[in-house]
């Protein structure tokens, strides 16, 4: 059996003079640091209260706060006098961002057979705001007005494989109105991809098999999504850009120069709608034409067919447009040491309806942080950094609050922030944390000095011991026994640490609990208090664990004598992306000339049943060999940079220009154009996927010209990738002088 | 584009002295042998009729005709009687077998919530023989009686890594009642598994996820199950002995020795019966407890649990039981030449109830075939070799028919059979062979000769398309690509094949149609030819292809020179399996080492989910390194001699000593004491799997002890097997002399 971390250790190290402590060293602190450190962050975890974080669970999520709400912008005030009383310096700063609300929503079957969606959740007597006033309708912010009529096909998830098995089966969505179910990617690729494809409108519904009775009882009985329940969200197409629609790079301040909303390229032109199940099941029912493939089919009790020759649905949206304010809660524990050396933290407050896991979960559990820095500076602890408790509003509708404040103030942040940390909705299991590689090392270390509430072992014990149970080999398996150090995950987007990383440079974590908390609320009326403490996190004990690590993780930067980056990990990780990318290309050569061989032979016209009418598919361009050694020199020059960096870190060098070269490195790894079709996403690592969405896309450049098989492009972007990291090998050389 | 078979080459065949064909051989023929031998083939199909065969189907499965039925009993003598019109001697032998059929039947649901199973298929309009009397109850024959109430537990499919999960899940199924889900295994293996645990009594049932609306359009819309249709079927535990249960080892003669029918070990102790998914949905709903896996999950529309600790059931079944006779067609074409060498031709005649597809659609073949040859010998056609056409009864019940008469001729069997041709079922789409592999080269000689009726190809290059489209890698396809010989399947149970080849080791094939009819009408009232018609072979076109690939191959089995074995194809083949067999003991020793360290690390337990009630899994004795080498250098030693032997064989030797040293060779490989706790079956590379029923177990002996982690047994049966195949390579060298 595992041990678990030894009260009495924790205890042990408000004594600094214990001798046992001189031995324990923590990444950027030399000894003494380090033994200072740890004795306020034990300082800093008595101070988490989990019943106080429950507490504001309560309140914060107490009725619907969306954006540009009455109820939102008292969120956002009871937040800033929060901070206030924990002793910070606080005010909200506002941004005039467009946002959509529903004024009208029709759906209904027509012709023979009739049925009118209810697009309806309604109030359950076992969660009490479920009934509350203020609830937006159930809908996808950013799809546009219209009124239309075609038939329907059945899309499976609406991604652009399901669009190739379409093509093949002689089914065109051109003029017809598109079912898709919500899951393998991000919702707003649905309708991007419908569009693309000439489809007139789009409807997304979340299926059983993925959200709902499938996956277990559905609330209130059990977590899963009930019959009802309707997952809102926003279709923007913000992997071209987030934030305000009409403000693209800069900041959506009162003056701002606008685009016109016709104009704005991450707005769709065609209507979407999310519906619950119940309301999906009538129009499935419906369809008509070939029975789709097992990978398509969900658990509704009806024979999934691909539809588009029968029936016809009625899809009717109008929206209320027009610039709400966005209040941002802007938080600063300002430092006398290193005053213009910020370290940003943050966490959105707006929430669709009442929001209790998303995003007040991590919203209380950021509040508990600053609350207890508040405490721990009446003990006489000063930062020697300064800190940005950052609370956005409109990151539902698409980073609205986060990317305007971060496209205003980009120029200082590229120049003052060491790092941002995000946290978002927060559950219960297993500790996962992504970002920015640097700083792998760091977090690996803070995960092995918290306890988990559950068993008691430190969570990177426990996030260990899941990886190993669920590793798919034996060889895999064997690896993580003996490793000592967990991948941490890279970001795609989702919330709002996107601006700052990918737009910015800054190097960013995002940080939860999950495994153990599934349930179908998301988005939802249901997302509730009733049903965070019944199914999430009961009594809030892995509220407290992220407080505890999103707290250890903002104050060893703040305070580190030599900021916690370790390029090593970053030179590593873009490595094995590497050799990811050049396995899959050799892969996609074989597979392309094995198939290219089949589909001439005839094979395909002969194995498939000549009573379907399922063609060939086409045939493919051979893939060329493409040039990867420009990345792979400048891989050998980042090695040898990240070496000698990390030698110098190991003398213990602290000075604020060694920091400065440390904390804006990750800069260099962006590009002034952006990435091909999408300008504001810079950096040349990481990315959301152009057809993932929130799904990362690890080297974006290369990777998606290779998967999209354009050549020409992929070793453009190997040379645009490998002077970045030859820009940053360059930097850290120089840095380590 | 594929070539098609010119019409042309074929209708150039009856010309004996066209000179092309004198470079044309096939297996066993000389030159001038061959051609004749084509030319025959060539008048075969001529007399082949699609409309006749339909007409059989139409007339055979005109009425329900269950073995020990009226309707079972006139099918039979109308067998006979076409035959003899054919020209054969045609006779009935019956045996007295036992045969259960149900009295009454009881399921319910009790306690709170109340469900009485309907237990009945209903009547369709579009089903012109779904109304009629005497059809056998829904039920599965060989259950035992039995009137028990207790909790109900679902097991997924019912096997024993289903038990696995119920262990970790600390859920018994003792003095319980299991539902289980037809697929995965072989019915039987179902009740047979919850009775070593113990449980009181069984339902199986077909979820629509394996066998329902989730695979395509419902009966009477779409050939699969509506909410109605059960799976009647056998669940003797056939992979003990199948046959009558009283007479293991003999023929059920009237005046056999018979044991008392509670001492049958192939019979089971608790009754079990089959439903339908509207007859099971009340009762898995009522189900509480945990949430099971998703792999366990159907597709009905409810949350699967496990149960076991709520809701009951009553289950009461009583059968009439008594010996019926079963009424073997036995049609015999003699050879002036050789008439003690036999090809022996098979299919049953008995169905579940009209069984259009099965067995009337093989059997309709069969006897075109028996039609054609009785055409061919009004045109001067003599066989070389005796032919012995047989249409069985009581295969449904489980194989009694063949078994019984197998039994009872067994050594001349062993003396003169060169081989047995078997079919059952056929549909439509690709041509499926298997069987024993020193006739695999014949076989895809045959497949190359005959065109497919969709695509004009021969049935062969079809075949291959299929098998390069699904391959599971590029490394495969390409193989595929390029190869000249597709493996045929080895052979396990289910159809009247296993005696002749897993009892008395006569070379055998089971050939049919498949992979464009699936459907769900599988032992129910709607397998009739109103659904035949529609969803299976319309034109029966399939089924005069299934005549001519079965007559081509029973004729050329009968008028070779050289009986057309070729014994380097099965010393790959035992090759690959002993391969594959030494890989997965490789592996599963590494999984057992790695499984043991993370259990003993206690991963496990942090990794599971503290509010589950889910344990780790238990601790296996380490997998030893069993000595393979026996069986390595027996196969070492059958290469030289199966070399020897082809060598001898390509100087067109051919004299009935040689011929009959060839076809007794499999016989070679039979042990006297037969498999552990199965003596019945003595075949020591081809098996019914003890835990699998239908599907095959290569090297039976030493798979199954390996999978069950008897490390003792493995090398015994090591032992066994090499002896056996030692003995054929001694058998073989003998022969090559």
């Amino acid at each position: 059996m595992k041990k678990t971390l030894p009260g009495s250790l924790l205890a042990g190290l408000l004594c600094c003079a214990a001798p046992a402590l001189a031995q324990h060293r923590i990444l950027g602190f030399t000894d003494t640091a380090a033994t200072r450190q740890l004795a306020w962050e034990d300082r800093f975890d008595q101070q988490l209260s989990a019943e106080h974080i429950g507490a504001n669970i309560r309140e914060f999520s107490a009725f619907p706060h969306h954006m540009g709400s009455a109820r939102g912008k008292a969120v956002a005030e009871n937040i800033r006098e929060q901070f206030k009383s924990y002793g910070w310096d606080a005010s909200i700063e506002t941004f005039q961002v467009l946002f959509s609300t529903p004024k009208s929503r029709v759906l209904e079957l027509v012709g023979s057979s009739t049925y009118k969606a209810s697009l309806k959740e309604p109030a359950l007597p076992a969660d009490a705001t479920s009934g509350q006033e203020g609830q937006l309708p159930t809908y996808n912010c950013w799809s546009a007005d219209g009124d239309v009529t075609g038939q329907l096909v059945y899309v499976n998830y609406g991604l652009p494989d399901d669009y190739e098995w379409l093509d093949r089966k002689g089914i065109s969505v051109k003029g017809k109105i598109v079912i898709a179910r919500y899951g393998k990617a991000w919702r707003g690729i649905k309708p991007k991809v419908a569009q693309e494809h000439g489809a007139i409108g789009c409807i997304i519904y979340a299926d059983p098999f993925d959200d709902g009775y499938y996956q277990g009882d559905v609330y209130p009985k059990g977590p899963f999504k009930n019959e009802n329940g309707v997952q809102r969200g926003s279709v923007m197409d913000f992997v071209v850009y987030p934030g305000d629609p009409l403000t693209p790079n800069v900041g959506a301040t009162a003056h701002a120069k606008r685009l016109d909303r016709t104009q704005a390229p991450n707005l769709l032109k065609i209507p979407v709608l999310p519906i619950s199940y119940k309301d999906a099941q009538p129009l499935l029912a419906a369809l008509e034409g070939p029975v789709v493939p097992a990978a398509w089919r969900g658990a509704l009790p009806v024979t999934y067919h691909v539809g588009g020759n029968g029936a016809r649905v009625h899809l009717a949206l109008a929206f209320d447009w027009g610039l709400k304010p966005a209040y941002d809660v802007i938080a600063t524990f300002k430092s006398a040491q290193y005053p213009d050396e910020w370290v940003v933290r943050g966490n959105h407050h707006d929430a669709w309806v009442n929001g209790a896991s998303d995003p007040v979960s991590g919203l209380s559990v950021m509040m508990e942080e600053a609350k207890a820095i508040g405490e721990l500076a009446k003990q006489g602890y000063r930062p020697a950094r300064t800190l940005v408790y950052c609370a956005w509003d409109g990151e539902e509708p698409g980073l609205l609050g986060s990317t305007e404040w971060v496209e205003t103030h980009g120029a200082e942040l590229q120049q003052k922030a060491v790092a941002y940390v995000n946290t978002d909705n927060n559950g219960r299991g297993f500790f996962e944390a992504a970002g920015s590689h640097a700083l792998q090392p760091m977090v690996n270390e803070v995960m092995k000095g918290i306890s988990d509430p559950e068993t008691r072992v430190s969570l990177w014990e426990r996030a260990r011991a899941k990886e190993v149970v669920d590793a798919a080999s034996a060889k895999a398996k064997k690896e993580l026994l003996e490793t000592s150090t967990l991948k941490i995950g890279a970001l795609g987007s989702g919330s709002d640490y996107s601006p700052f990383l990918q737009h910015a440079g800054i190097p960013s974590l995002n940080l939860g609990f999950g495994g153990e908390d599934a349930g179908g609320e998301y988005h939802s009326i249901y997302d509730s208090y009733d049903d965070f403490v019944r199914f999430k996190d009961p009594g809030f004990q892995y509220q407290r664990a992220l407080a505890q690590a999103a707290g250890h993780i903002t104050l060893r930067i703040a305070d580190a004598v030599s900021v916690p980056f370790d390029f090593r990990a970053l030179y590593k990780t873009i490595s094995a992306y590497l050799d990811d990318l050049m396995s899959a290309t050799e892969a996609q050569r074989t597979n392309t000339e094995v198939e290219n061989k089949i589909i001439n032979a005839g094979d395909y016209a002969l194995a498939l049943n000549p009573r379907d009418s399922m063609q060939a598919p086409p045939v493919r361009a051979e893939v060329p060999y493409v040039d990867f050694a420009p990345l792979q020199n400048a891989l050998v020059a980042l090695q040898k940079a990240a070496d000698a960096v990390a030698a110098k870190q190991a003398t213990g060098a602290g000075d604020a220009a060694f920091n400065e070269g440390l904390y804006r490195a990750e800069q260099q790894l962006l590009v002034v154009d952006g990435l091909p079709k999408r300008a504001w996403f810079k950096h040349t690592i990481y990315a959301p996927g152009y057809y993932t969405g929130y799904g990362v896309k690890t080297l974006p450049g290369v990777r998606e010209a290779i998967e999209q098989r354009q050549w020409k492009e992929a070793e453009q972007q190997v040379a645009v990738a490998a002077a970045a990291v030859n820009k940053l090998a360059a930097h850290l050389q120089a840095l380590a002088k």
